[in-house]
């Protein structure tokens, strides 16, 4: 863990270390991805049914048996504790509503000129959500990652999830039915990409691919933008604590603790305008690492990536927020409001000392997929728009046209672009400008 | 050029064969472009003047004329014709007006259970533009590219562009006096772009990167992705007009001509139920190409290409329209708007036989940067939210916690991420879940 004292005089230097403290080993698997790709591309339902008996030792796969039936969903689903059922529906129930909200509208209307102008909104046809095996298989996220897709009125919701060793996961079956998924077919890894985005004769292709994955995933999404649109690639979980010293250390120390044990490559950062304070929470992560179950990856992540932060005041935080441009954000303060409407740059906001993140992860509402790595500087959570497009209207009629014309005519001529000025001008029976 | 008739039985294979037509030769710049960026990174400044007086034969050029002065884009504006400034001044404002209209509401509200929730727009605080030099560069791009961000709210708006030979372009300089670019660079290529994203001591850095380049320049925007966001790589432009018998030819040919004339590589497309209409506009594309003078380049495309697809009824261009989901859908129709309702994918739509894809290039106020290569099945002309980003907010008090937050523990239990169910429980004095 760094400490780090904004008073000292090689703080920019140190501050600058961690801002471009390295987290991430990418592992180069394109080659692989590639040809597991173009081996789908050739050879379809073959080579899906083939990668995913190898790779997840399903011998008895066919195509015939790629999709996940409604009688096998319902039969996972009836294992699941009622009380998590519960707690899943006031979830989607929370999600739904938060990003109804968001739904953008088309508008339409006529200028002065007479010119018919619009901008409408629509949904993406099919979209491809990827959900992992085995650990990492969270159901939370199937919510989070279908919920929005659903509301922006997304037709055709298609699941991946491999099922290592034939072994599904009845609560992400329960989120899957839940959040409304269409179908789920019984496929991970690049092979599984490459069959949403380019079909096989059981998996009719989609237009957009989102969800998280391990580095295949990864490489296979980036291999395969373009032929479809695909979420953004994100990085390991970061928190960013800003607390004064009225709060419990104890429960500071958990927030910084619930990225940390996500993973080794997680950050953790707390600043604080109180030394003092800052000690009683380094002990308290001490303290709960102690006897938390995950503590062997939650202590790794916190040595190699964790750090606290002294200010002066909080005010002295705010640049210091917006450089770093954290994935999450917890304003523990006694007016977290004030704070948040000076800073710029953050996946999401938790205000106050009784907002974890954590409640954010599942029942807030708001998205828990949320840009990483710095890039709350210009990009967003996922919500209702990544699975929506626009498409802009115009409409002139001969009137309009003579109005507004002549200088498209012009500035065509200018432009040495002699059709387009030639296509107006005919119209207007203007010389061929 | 190809003639495709859906009566056919050979029809599905023949438009797949057009779907699936190669039109770009992607030149592999990115080990050139990677040493570009990386010599930027370590050297700054003088990576970026010693690569400009090479490329750009800029032999007095250093670090502290790098920037374009405002004495010499007042000198160069001085120079623009009057007519050309007011057909410039129109489509400033006319493209202002549109793109007002998209700025997104940010939302905040208290649910019943009292929790508080939001979701707040902001700008992304810099962004950068690239504009290409020599024949490339288009005034009518600039105000494409800048209004937007100018309208988002972007403080501060950097604009790079080569000026091979030292060759300054005043009709590009107006445009960007006009649209508020605040910083303009003589500077170009792969370097621009690195400078850009990482800063050198006279290029501050920015947050986002947008504009069209050549290979060099996508090949770079790539790499930066991420450090940086970008906006689409645009691919060669494309037109599809759908049109009635009832058009004039000699009209519907110039509109083909219109995006041919851009590149070899551009693709237009006719779909029209009237199989003599289509061979008369085929006629008037002969006629227009004896005589416009970028005859070459256009001719290349239309053979190379364009296509004509004659169907039964309009209503039959309805699936063919959204399987190609162009960038420009001009529906040159009795009654476009009903047409257009029906359509699902096109990046922009003109309505009518009186509105030319062309003068929505210049005046009509949409934007012209538009998804290409059928990526309008998932995404969208430029717009302001390119330069906005999400922050969403969350704000429980013990009460609202108390509410939804042993939800949360259940599912933190069900997840195995014992310190998320503890940031939650601490606060509730629950059981550690």
């Amino acid at each position: 863990m760094l400490r780090l004292d904004a008073s000292q005089g090689d703080f920019e230097d140190r501050f600058l270390e961690l801002l471009d403290m390295k987290r991430e080993n990418d592992a180069d698997v394109n080659a692989a991805v590639a040809a597991i790709i173009a081996d789908v591309r050739k050879r379809g339902d073959d080579a899906v049914v083939e990668y995913t008996k190898r790779f997840d030792r399903l011998v008895q796969l066919s195509a015939d048996t790629l999709r996940i039936t409604t009688a096998e969903v319902d039969a996972a689903v009836a294992q699941v504790d009622a009380e998590l059922v519960r707690s899943l529906e006031l979830a989607a129930e929370r999600i739904r509503d938060f990003h109804r909200r968001q739904l953008p509208e088309s508008y339409a209307y006529t200028d002065a000129a007479g010119v018919r102008l619009g901008c409408r909104w629509s949904a993406v046809e099919a979209a491809g959500l990827y959900v992992p095996g085995g650990t990492a298989a969270y159901p939370s996220s199937v919510l989070m990652n279908a919920l929005p897709a659903k509301v922006a009125g997304v037709e055709r919701l298609v699941m991946v999830v491999p099922t290592p060793d034939d072994k599904l996961n009845p609560l992400v079956l329960a989120a899957a039915r839940l959040a409304g998924v269409d179908e789920i077919y019984r496929v991970g890894g690049a092979q599984a990409v490459a069959a949403l985005a380019f079909g096989t004769a059981t998996i009719r292709p989609v237009d957009k691919i989102v969800g998280p994955g391990n580095a295949y995933v990864a490489a296979a999404k980036r291999q395969v933008f373009g032929a479809v649109g695909i979420d953004m690639i994100a990085g390991p979980s970061e928190i960013l604590v800003v607390a004064d010293g009225a709060n419990d250390p104890s429960w500071i120390a958990a927030d910084l603790l619930s990225q940390a044990e996500h993973d080794t490559a997680a950050q953790s950062i707390l600043i604080t305008d109180d030394a003092a304070f800052a000690d009683r929470v380094a002990g308290a992560v001490e303290g709960h690492l102690a006897v938390l179950p995950r503590a062997a990856i939650a202590r790794e992540s916190w040595e190699a990536h964790g750090a606290i932060i002294v200010v002066p005041d909080l005010e002295a935080a705010v640049p210091l927020v917006d450089r770093m441009a954290p994935e999450h954000l917890e304003l523990a303060v006694a007016d977290p409001d004030a704070l948040a409407a000076k800073i710029r740059n953050a996946g999401a906001m938790f205000l106050g000392r009784y907002t974890p993140e954590a409640v954010g992860d599942y029942v807030g509402g708001p998205n828990h997929v949320l840009p990483t790595a710095r890039s709350a500087r210009f990009s967003s959570g996922l919500g209702v728009h990544d699975f929506m497009k626009r498409t802009t209207m115009l409409g002139c009629d001969a009137d309009s046209l003579r109005a507004i014309g002549p200088a498209a005519v012009a500035l065509a001529g200018a432009e040495g672009l002699s059709a387009h000025g030639l296509s107006v001008a005919l119209r207007l029976n203007l010389p061929r400008g």
